[in-house]
């Protein structure tokens, strides 16, 4: 064991970790969750105090031989993964991330310190606070690190999303002549093809594709050199200037300074806004899941008109039972992001005054969201969208039997005399077709052009296929 | 009474009602809320059936004089608020509009067919489903009126929005060298102005009239021409060419027509967006009326730093009790809008294939909720922010015994030492300037800089009130 | 106009209103909702007016004929529809209710005025604040009006919710040997009865019966006697003995005294849980529409095992189509009510010390939620569950088209064996029956009962029903 | 490598590793969360296939030697922490929890069949699904484990909040006679002493352990014997009655069988139901570590009626600050808790027919939920409660100064006389005691008892300390 202090007294550390009192103090505080801060919460932190001991050396606050070792330090660990044992806190942790900041401060403080052959703990000559932290604050370092952390996070997702997309409108392609009948409350309405409900399905993920990109963007948007409440205490006016190119020049990300620093460290909007684009796409993968569950179901006593591919057996006693597995697993990530959502409301609601103290619940809410949100469209785009085949005979059998005919008759003979065909066809089993060749009150091009599925389908956009229709006669 | 009938058989009526059949039997189905279909989307209604009526009989598919009546009456019915006993059908009602739809039909029918001296129900002549409803659908005009009535809702809430905006950046300017103690986690942190402060709060609102405005401008694409399901059946060439730029005249609305008549009719992440921005908005505006409830606490026991204008006697028991009434009244219209923001998800998540049959429920929420946050940021400019007064005493003696100025003697001599002086201060009551001065390691230009508030404050970003700041030297 | 003042200063009336200055100043500060407080919230206040005046009277605190006068202006309020011209005031307000008590403070001063044949707003002889309100704080007024309205809210639900249940039951009854395929994740399961999808529909709804009642019984207990804060200040001994049960008298309710009055005053747990409670009924309401939605689906391209009673026209364009529109304004209520709990939610976290100011959009929240869940499941009882057929010819073609006798197969083939006899029927579209039967694995006993559809869906709780079934048989 | 098949065909395994081929297509389908299904699910699921191979050997159905090895392979999982290498699969999963059935049901036949030298995979003689899964289904087995592991990790949240309560209750009682302001509304209101509060802090607590409680006992009752869908297909009569009493006395938990087994299999109400007994928890918690957190705000700045333990340096940059980390920790769990009830509705509402296949990502919600919860607490008491002291000069002091003794002489002089009082003493600083003398209105003994601050406390509830009031005169 070894022993460090800090203004609450002396505490005992186990003696060969790299951290020091401060995180010990948190691990014996937050004994909360399973897990622990986000790897890429730890890089974004390492890549932030690489570029303030940089900046601290140039405006000549920091000596630069400390800065040196700062650098190679970080240097160190950000060649490797991150090791939890090194970073052990909980992502559940109150202080408003205090605990993280000072574990990163402490753990680089002591691999600077090894450097220099001086003993863990001993901060006379490279200090935690003094050094490490320079010119910094959690209060502008937490959220910093949150959001680059964030925007990395985004692009596997943007690619997980893109290729979904992509693989919806080959499927699109593949059906864009494949008639079936399209539903409005679950009851029978007019015919359309399986390609308008996969271009329905991947359009508004296209939309949130948008939504998610804005709200991204405005994570670029850091607050590094307001230190304390925005204030910029203890910053010199070189490191204000520098900070923040300094970082996105070691990130390689376009990050920028906010205006107003107070702003920026007491509001948290742009998490909300985010959480609320990840909602929006968690709606519309839920939606489509539900739509892709529905439409296969069966085999026998259900919709049946695709065939969603078998992933595995579907039960431990019903032999030959194949289930939906994989949208279903969508589904369950689309109800854990709407209650992520809620947490992220509530806590950012709570915020008080000059800071939010409920940043780490936000972000572990987000990085959660985005991870699994990720992965859900990864299955369902290669277990799923990409092996669905159609049942040809059933969908075409619904639309013969269907009674969305009468629609395209209505213009003809007004919606009230084609009600009473529908209810006909309902009542007796009769088709249709049957029936309306048997009242005699339609002419031949009439009944081709009522029975013609592809009129009716491919909707009126282009004159080759728009109909003239004419109104019912008005009656004397 | 008189009779009508449908294709589930007669029904009788009062004899003077301008609805009919659909509408009375709407009245049967849904007796949930004890509130009417909003007149907003009424009125997008008729000018809906306006824009249709003109352009059916453009392309020859309408007769002209039944065009013109149709047109005559929905002009009347504009003229004059819209009125609840010709428009009485629950605002929560199943049918995803199509009783709405079915009742603005039916009366806008009845009018015509009064002026041209036929009875009401006498519909041979003029007919709400084939001359009315011409060419549409519940499934494309309900959600158009939803959306044009949403659009101009809106209107005032960016007025309310921006007056908001515009009076807490007056009181900034007011109070911009007004100094006071910023605190993170409800404890003292650092010395800011009363005008960071309004800076804090009115920039998320500016953010969240972007996030509206984007928001918003999503709602202008329409599905008319769409008709059932988005395949646009029973729909000429010319109309689908013609309505929404003949609705967008009529509106005055820069109105486009989707691409995608599928996506736009069985999707509805618009509105999950829009309610999205105004849950920020929400958000952002309970968090600061939580700060200034709590900074205006007291009168003896509360930090007291500033008073909201006394608008009414706080207590029927506490004599001369005055309460923060007006953000009390702000907060639980933000938690309303919390709970909209969850009924809107809940109802968009629920959306079966080709159409979503819960928007009835969504535009009640989302126009609840824009008008009430419009009246609610209107009594928050009026009635609290626009006569914010401070307690400069308070402010002052806040800041002079703050253990704050210990942040900024770190860069000197370090962070563990000034930590030492900060709990001397709090263990014995002594100021921290008494302990500097005592202490000896400052110099007086560094007791001189420590001490100044105003170098504090006015965050390092401009080289003249930049600090240079000399890290503590390192120790051997 | 008259004049009226407060500790605020002078303020103008029109001259016969019957509220007075508090209110007047209400109506300026909150002019958010289009909703005044609930009538029964006023009814309730005007019983705890009178149970006060008289406990004040005997207790000897109050003159007896001021007590008197009260007393009579109480009853002749209660005697009539509550009138929003008296009680104008915004259900969302902000002050905790204070202007809600003072608002019934002022009305009965002014009809006892009146009945002495004083002025209106003369409040020497008799005063709102120091007579109507004696004894009296919103603190302890207002919950205890709420709790009061509430379960008087609760009744109608209850016998709305009962009558719902035996609708069903009965159903269950009729339907207790209509075979239909049962379905896990949207796929056929194995057979079931129509009776058994009722008694799973109901038997949840009984259990929220309990949780709503074990919710609503905490609404006795009041916090009367606690004045401001619980504190009891101002509150004679006769009085805090005697409120409680003199209210009870009154109104005919089992309402008991908290023992702890600061708890009862700032904890708002027991809205929380009702609100839970109202939200459990919710998803099981809304579970259960779905169902029906489901299974009503078609006519042609759906389920379509049962039929709901038809009543509207489905669709302005589609002629003779017909929708669930009954269930679907039921799901909307449903998710209505799953925002009004995170509203409830939101609102219980915020308050603060001794008094949780955000009861107003809790009351709000829960006799909305009451109501229309109320309103909705008459109109589901009535208008569906009531109406309910089957469609015999496809429920049992389901069933002998399905592979679900694969499971039978399991116990005595292996369940690897079943499951290529099930796919052997998916594949080829011949019978299970007709596989097994080539197959001579089989026994006609075995045969028997496999395809004994009795069998496998009585299950196996009474030993005149239960098979005895064998393992397949161990192989070397 | 190993090779198994099922009826989706041939795959391959890692030659060693206990699960087969089930578990490997899980793995693949649901790369999802980076947590596996919790031990104590997997417990439960090994103590259910312990107690039916022993029903099923009592019935005859299963042969004896291969039930004692099916016994005997479970009793050895259970005697060493669950390897999450023989059970990998992702707590999120599709398939209404077959995977994690499936997967308990090979790893149990390998190593039987390991105890009888036979190679893993070789199925022949110990099969997983016809020996070991043999009565069951998933539909019985995975909400019956889930109910078990709730139940179980209930109980160290009890004892949790009990030990939370018990030590709100000490402080009451060392703070049974310190006086403090109360405030409503964040206002000074009238007096109380700091008892009073850490009773409102607790008695919600115990509610809310009778509502977990009641919560909890709905889970003791299971659907084990319906097998599939709640049918009892392939079930013994035997199995039916016997396998619950044998599972209780397994898990020595009072275990019963649900009456209606279809209602059991479908419903998931008894969970949305406990999740909100677990949000009230939590909304409580929140609200007095909102609570905590604001009375001892300051240092200097703030109320700072109450210290908390430091427990460790609240900022890296701000030497000697200290915040109160673990209120906030508990704020984040229950913001976390608040997001969980929302996904856990949106699950539940989301089930259909005869099954809800979203369990999986309730079961998660609900663990996490109530661990995080538990250790909250734990650190809440700990950390925080035990340790606070007050801050008594403060605490008087604030009395002193107050206004709220002009409540108490509202009886004498009237409302509006006692607010005149009341507002010059804030408006000339003046105490009121100092003003009233000077009046010279109140006679000595009313003086006396006006500013008698323990009269105003402690509530009129017994004679002794009950006052006799008067009403103000009535003026002529």
């Amino acid at each position: 064991m070894r022993t460090e202090s800090d203004s609450l007294g002396q505490i005992e550390l186990p003696k060969d970790v790299y951290f020091g009192v401060h995180t010990q103090r948190a691990l014996n505080n937050f004994p909360i969750s399973d897990n622990v801060t986000h790897p890429e919460i730890i890089r974004a932190f390492l890549e932030i105090k690489q570029a303030a001991a940089q900046t601290n050396a140039t405006s000549g606050n920091l000596d630069r031989s400390i800065a040196k070792h700062i650098v190679s330090a970080t240097k160190l660990l950000l060649k490797q993964p991150i090791d939890s044992r090194m970073f052990p806190i909980s992502d559940i942790q109150g202080g408003a991330g205090t605990s993280t900041n000072m574990n990163v401060n402490e753990v680089i403080a002591n691999i600077a310190l090894e450097q220099i052959g001086r003993a863990r703990g001993d901060y006379q000559r490279i200090n935690p606070n003094d050094h490490i932290n320079m010119g910094q604050s959690t209060n502008d370092t937490y959220p910093s690190a949150g959001k680059i952390a964030l925007i990395r996070l985004l692009t596997p997702l943007f690619e997980s999303l893109e290729s979904l997309v992509d693989a919806l409108g080959n499927k699109a392609d593949t059906f864009s002549t494949t008639y079936k009948m399209g539903r409005t409350q679950l009851q029978d309405a007019v015919p359309m093809t399986l390609g308008n409900s996969f271009h329905a399905w991947l359009k508004p993920l296209r939309r949130d594709m948008l939504r998610i990109t804005t709200a991204r963007d405005a994570l670029y948007m850091l607050n590094m050199g307001g230190s304390a409440i925005g204030s910029g205490i203890n910053v010199s006016y070189h490191y204000q200037v520098h900070i923040v190119p300094n970082l996105a020049s070691i990130t390689n990300l376009p990050l920028t300074q906010a205006h107003d620093l107070f702003d920026a460290t007491s509001n948290l909007d742009s998490f909300v806004a985010l959480s609320g684009a990840l909602k929006s796409l968690a709606v519309n993968l839920s939606k489509m899941s539900n739509d892709l569950r529905l439409i296969s179901s069966g085999p026998r006593s259900g919709l049946h008109e695709i065939n969603l591919p078998a992933k595995q057996a579907g039960s431990s006693i019903m032999p030959g039972k194949v289930n939906p597995v994989i949208p279903e697993v969508v589904n369950q990530v689309a109800f854990e992001m709407i209650g992520f959502d809620a947490t992220i409301t509530a806590a950012a609601e709570a915020g008080q005054l000059e800071l939010n103290a409920f940043e780490p619940i936000i972000f572990k809410s987000l990085i959660a969201g985005i991870e699994h949100l990720t992965r859900a469209m990864d299955t369902l785009r290669i277990n799923a969208v990409d092996g669905i085949t159609i049942n040809k005979s059933r969908l075409s059998q619904d639309i013969d039997l269907s009674a969305s005919f009468a629609t395209a008759m209505a213009p003809i003979i007004g919606y009230q005399e084609a009600a009473k065909i529908a209810k006909e066809s309902l009542r007796t089993g009769k088709s249709l077709r049957q029936i309306a060749e048997n009242k005699g009150v339609f002419s031949e091009d009439e009944l081709a052009h009522i029975f013609k599925v592809e009129d009716i389908v491919i909707n009126a956009r282009t004159p080759e296929h728009g109909l003239v229709l004419h109104a019912p006669k008005a009656k004397a």
